[in-house]
This record gives structure tokens, C-alpha cells and sequence, in this order.
């Protein structure tokens, strides 16, 4: 599992690097960058997950995260949305294939052989970055943006073992029941809807999959979000989440829209959240 | 001078529009940004000058400087780097043309018709700006990166009347001594070395032109910075303001490089800076 190095920058007293290798899931080279505050470790992790039409740049340049990640001591990882390159499936629109992965294990051409982003990310990836890096492995958090939120949601449902404090921004909450979701997993898992339901957020969490593993759940929701009333629904995991008790947090913000200057304005309460779940 | 909205965010409980007029210095579309701060004003302004191959776009994402500047009440502006487009003379390298105007007003074909920064930002830009919005004219700072530290440094010495507070980030800071200040100079001012005196920040100083105006110059220069020794030559202006008697807090860091990562680092401390010299 050998890393390059691609670009390396000191930021905020601690260094950030962007790094690719070769995967063995995807069979593609992947990308990503890693962020690790001033000091010897071992840190605590927050995995980030970007949304649609991403690369591991946007939050990177975007975010504003790593002055409050310094100074929480968080390391933060964020991958790319999906395979990529000449020989990997896509699609002219921009809501699938590559920039699409939305982060699980594709089971249909012309995606499967490349398209396995769930294990990508639970497995190789964390597996690397741990191995080669000062990373608290029992300390790992998620979150993400829109489909990257989706991402975090159903990741840390799906692998409760793996990732102890979950957050997000703008989620898709509930893939099964909005056009974005509906095309990518018809695409991804096919027409078979019941292999569904195990990657939708709000599902997971009306079948208990929540239950007990997370003491709250932080979600932040521009009110001035395009996408709010047809893709993402939050009102549909405020649901799942009330009718099993577990804790939502759930911001609903005036005027913010679906942009990374909505994220960068409560990027903070997000990196503190995970390091008050992550520490001790 | 109408203006076009082309994008508004909300960020950190203030507005930030990506505005479009139509210049008559300059005699193109010009594009800006404008943040500001939540309530009524009217606020202390922060005028950002980005660097080569900038756009208004590159501060405005990645400096993260809303949640200072709104922690702060300060409105920041950052005008792009040029004119532009298809009657605009261009130069295929980076350096010189279209995101290279380093902020003066071109004297020589074939820059001259539209080549005129200088004039732009510190007249036409900024009455554009104060008529149209809750800014306090009185209260204006400069910064910038690269070649937008030289922006700020020369626009502020030869406009102490506009601006009270000046700032840099690895600023050019002897343009008539070094490759990129030359080649441009040349190019827009022509062969006579007499006339580009008057553009360089050293020796602008040099020549007396801080006198008394400005309390403090705040400078950061990353030591990692590729451009430093060549481009950069800070120590040229800590000499020259050794020898007027002119205050200069230059900062040098270890390991920090040319990036907006180096500027994101420290960008609140240079919001501090001027929101403490605008106030009052």
C-alpha cells in the first residue's frame, strides 16, 4: 500500500497532505487528503464524506476546518467521491458515476468492478491511513455534505464499530424517496428496492439500526437550500429519529443555502462535536 | 453604475455577493466580491488584493476570512485581478496580462487602454461600492498576497487618504528588483526605470511616502514560500523601513508555503489588525 505524495502544505500549525495510491477495491488509483494537527499523536479522526460532483479538493480548499481541527487536535481525512479515470463507468450527468460513488458497494453494470466506495472507505482506506499515520483507530468520527452526508449517516448506521460520533450537512436523509437517490441506487443496487432500504439513513434508523450506538446525531440544514423540499428531506429523518428515540440534533438555519459557505459558517460546532465524542 | 448580482451566500450571519459592473476605467465587465457583516453599518472595510492568476473567486473561497471579519463587524471587498476578456490584451504566461495587473495604471501599448487598476480600486471600485452599501468611507484597510501584497503596500503609500491600515501576506516587495516586478513593469510602464520608483513598495518607502502614516505594517512571509528568496526579498522592505524609522511587524514562519493554506492560517490575525486600526 504504497502512498504518494502529492502535494504537502503546513496550515494552521499542523500539515496537510494529498495523497493517492493504488486501491485494491476500486482497482483504480484513489485520492484524498489528511490533515494532521501540530504534535505526535495519536489523534483522534474525523472522516469527511463531500457531496455530488466533489473531489477530495473542495473541502480541503473549502471548509475552513482545519483552524478548529488544530485546535481540537482532530486529524480530518476526505476522500473523493468515487473511482475515476479512462478505464471506470460513467455517465454525462452529474449525479452518477464518477464524482457519484454516494458510498456503498455497487452490485450492477457497469458499476460493481470500480463502484465500492462502503468498503473503500471502512476498509483500505482507513485501514492505510491508520497503518501509516499517528490515528487514533478507536477514535474515528464521520461526516459529510448532501450525498456526502448520506454518506456519514449511513456508514456509521452500517459500521457502528467503526465510527463513534456522526454529523452532517445538508443530507441526502433519505435516498429510497428523492430523485438523487432513486436514479443512483436504480443504477448502483438495481431495480430490486429491498437492497435498498440497508443504504437509506432514515430507514436504517426506523429498523433500529441507530439503536443506543450514538448518544446524538448533529445535522445542520440551510433553509435556503435549493434542494432542501426535493432531495433532502430532513423532516423524513426527524421522523425515523423520533419515532425510535434516538437523539437528532437538528439546525435548521434561515437563509443558508447548499454551498460550502454554509458549511464554512458552522464548520466549527461540527469539529467540536466530534471531539467531544471522540475524546477520553 | 448599475451592478449585477451574479451569486449571494449567506456566510457566518452576513451576505456575500459576487457583484459585476461595467468599468469605465477600465472599459470591460469587471467582477468583485463583497462581504458583509450582519446588521445595519456602516462597517469598516478590508479592500483584498489577490495574486497572480487570481480571480475574485480564489480569496473569497478559500481564506476563510468571513468568520473573523463578521466576529470583527468588518465588510471585506476583493476585486479580481485584471481586466478580462475578448478585446483585453493578454500574454500567454501567467505573469503578465489577464490575472496579472498588479495593480497600476499601464502607460505602454498594448496594456494601456484597459490596464488600469490602479485607478480602478482605489477610485471607480470604491465610490461604486460605499454609494451602494453601508460602508464607512473613513475606514478603509488594504491586503493582499503576492502580488497583491504589493497591491496593498503601494496602493496604501501612494493613497494614505483612502487608506488608514495596510497589511500583507508574501508580498512582492521591490517590484524594480526582482523577475516578476520587472517583466510587468516593463511591459506596462515602459523601459524608463525612472517612472517605476513610484510602484515599488521599498522604495516607495525609501522615499519617505509612509512617513507618519501608518503606525504598524503587518507582513507574514511563510519560509517555504518557493517565491521568497527570488520574488519575494522581504528583507528589502524591513531594510527600508529600518531606515525611514517606519514600524514593520514581519512575521517569518517556518515551513509555510505560497498557498491560501499559509493566508488561512493567519488571515484572522490580519482581520484583527485592521478591525483594531479602522475602529473609532
Amino acid at each position: 500500500m504504497s502512498l504518494e505524495i502529492v502535494q504537502q502544505h503546513r496550515v494552521h500549525g499542523g500539515t496537510l497532505r494529498y495523497l493517492r495510491h493504488q486501491s485494491a477495491v476500486t482497482g483504480t488509483p484513489m485520492r484524498f487528503s489528511l490533515f494532521l494537527p501540530e504534535g505526535e499523536g495519536p489523534f483522534p479522526l474525523l472522516v469527511w464524506l463531500s457531496g455530488l460532483t466533489c473531489t477530495e479538493d473542495n473541502f480541503t480548499t473549502k471548509a475552513g476546518a482545519y483552524g478548529p481541527a488544530a485546535a481540537h487536535g482532530l486529524a480530518i481525512l476526505a476522500p473523493d467521491t468515487s473511482p475515476r479515470g479512462e478505464g471506470v463507468a460513467d455517465d454525462p450527468a452529474y449525479d452518477l458515476g464518477q464524482g457519484a460513488g454516494f458510498y456503498l458497494d455497487a452490485t450492477q453494470a457497469p458499476w460493481a468492478p470500480h463502484f465500492q466506495m462502503e468498503t473503500y472507505v471502512t476498509g483500505e482506506l482507513l485501514e492505510t491511513v491508520v497503518a501509516q499515520f499517528p490515528i487514533a483507530r478507536e477514535k474515528v468520527g464521520v461526516s459529510g455534505h448532501s450525498m456526502g452526508g448520506h454518506g456519514a449517516l449511513t456508514l456509521a448506521l452500517r459500521h457502528p464499530d467503526i465510527f463513534r460520533s456522526v454529523s452532517a450537512f445538508a443530507p441526502i436523509c433519505s435516498p429510497t424517496r428523492c430523485p438523487w437517490g432513486e436514479k443512483a441506487f436504480t443504477a448502483y443496487l438495481g431495480d430490486d428496492r429491498a437492497a435498498w432500504a440497508d443504504h437509506d439513513a432514515a430507514r436504517l434508523i426506523e429498523a433500529g439500526a441507530a439503536q443506543g450506538r450514538f448518544d446524538d446525531i448533529l445535522v445542520d440544514q440551510g433553509l435556503g437550500d435549493n434542494f432542501l423540499a426535493e432531495q433532502l428531506k430532513p423532516e423524513l429523518l426527524e421522523a425515523a429519529c423520533a419515532a425510535v428515540g434516538q437523539k437528532l440534533t437538528l439546525r435548521r438555519h434561515d437563509g443558508y443555502d447548499h454551498s460550502y459557505f454554509f458549511m464554512a459558517s458552522f464548520i466549527a460546532d461540527h469539529v467540536a462535536f466530534h471531539a467531544e465524542k471522540l475524546k477520553g
